[in-house]
């Protein structure tokens, strides 16, 4: 499958190594066909990948994942292209955290908006599925890092999109089909993005980010 | 023990009657001391409680639960008084949830402030503890409504309150000690009152609040 990957950063990379030794065509997108980061990446993986910008990887993507993070997200997807996303699956990946301002970082957008849903306003006819944000990269392509059953949670306007995301999440990266959630709509990221305040705050008690959380239904 | 309960609403009220039903002296402060609800609750557990104002109740508790919740939350927590409150343990229950813009609700304070902190800020001289708000109030007086293991969080500026609240939570309500994850300090209070935007969808797919979270760690 071709697969395009914006943004070059910890979860671009960690998302396009795994998919290329899957045996998928992957192209890497960031601000210029040539950053350092993106090289970087392609020596590591032998050179079995593509890279190009992000305008170029979102056209030559079946599927694209949006791991652009940090405060100029949406800045950053914009160069996407609408032309290049219509009607495709555009996995939203990445979190809205400003470091400006210095530890713990705080969110750019929430409680009455999202970057799920600014991704979906941005480009409404991509069929926009925010997933993945709310475990570190590691676990993200391989859930079994943290033992036991624990979830995903998934959301968009789209129910096919999210039943064939959902399936890739299961090809792909081994999640178990149970253990994905689908919460509704794309306003849903809301609730994904903003679980990152107490994520972060785990992850600085663990002193690793390699944990998730198993939501537990009672009678 | 004297337990004063700031709020008498569903979250109030459901702590009052477990803590009355466990022998403790239980006062429940609102705005007035005679108020319709106040009285509603008192008929219901038999006369065996006291009603105060929130200034009473605040004076009458050797721990104070604050389960003002809402948008004026931090208004009625005024209320208290601050020689009432001055080295007790105070309890932060409640959520800064809006419904004034129709549902889901929003928050009215989150991000870089939070509830908790603002009743901190508001009571220096109180020890805040801010916990029991990730989980709907029959889940926080009977956890094992929630088969299995799952987790509450506490937050707080002074360690030895969160140790005795800890406690505490076992002790009246079933909490296993272990899991009972102290996130720090309380501005901690952030993800734990970001989290109520994720608790709300689920309630949604659910159609039932008795759930919870269970964090699983990884290698």
């Amino acid at each position: 499958m071709k697969i395009g990957i914006l943004g070059t950063g910890m979860v671009g990379s960690t998302l396009a190594t795994k998919l290329v030794k899957l045996g998928h065509q992957v192209m890497m997108g960031s601000r210029t066909a040539d950053s350092d980061a993106g090289r970087k990446w392609l020596q590591s993986v032998g050179g079995k990948g593509k890279l190009g910008t992000f305008a170029d990887a979102a056209a030559f993507g079946e599927i694209v994942l949006d791991c652009t993070n940090g405060a100029n997200a949406i800045a950053a997807l914009r160069q996407a292209g609408a032309a290049n996303l219509r009607g495709k699956i555009l996995i939203q990946v990445g979190n809205p955290l400003d470091f400006s301002k210095g530890m713990p970082p705080t969110l750019t957008v929430c409680n009455t908006d999202s970057l799920g849903e600014q991704a979906q306003r941005e480009y409404p006819e991509a069929r926009v599925v925010k997933e993945l944000n709310t475990v570190n990269c590691e676990v993200m392509v391989d859930p079994a890092r943290v033992p036991g059953e624990h979830d995903l949670i998934i959301c968009g306007n789209d129910a096919a999109a999210k039943r064939e995301v959902a399936n890739r999440l299961v090809e792909w990266f081994g999640w178990k089909p149970g253990n994905v959630i689908d919460l509704g709509d794309i306003t849903a990221s809301r609730g994904t993005e903003m679980f990152l305040a107490l994520w972060i705050r785990l992850f600085g008690k663990f002193g690793s980010p390699h944990f998730n959380i198993r939501v537990v239904r009672g009678k």
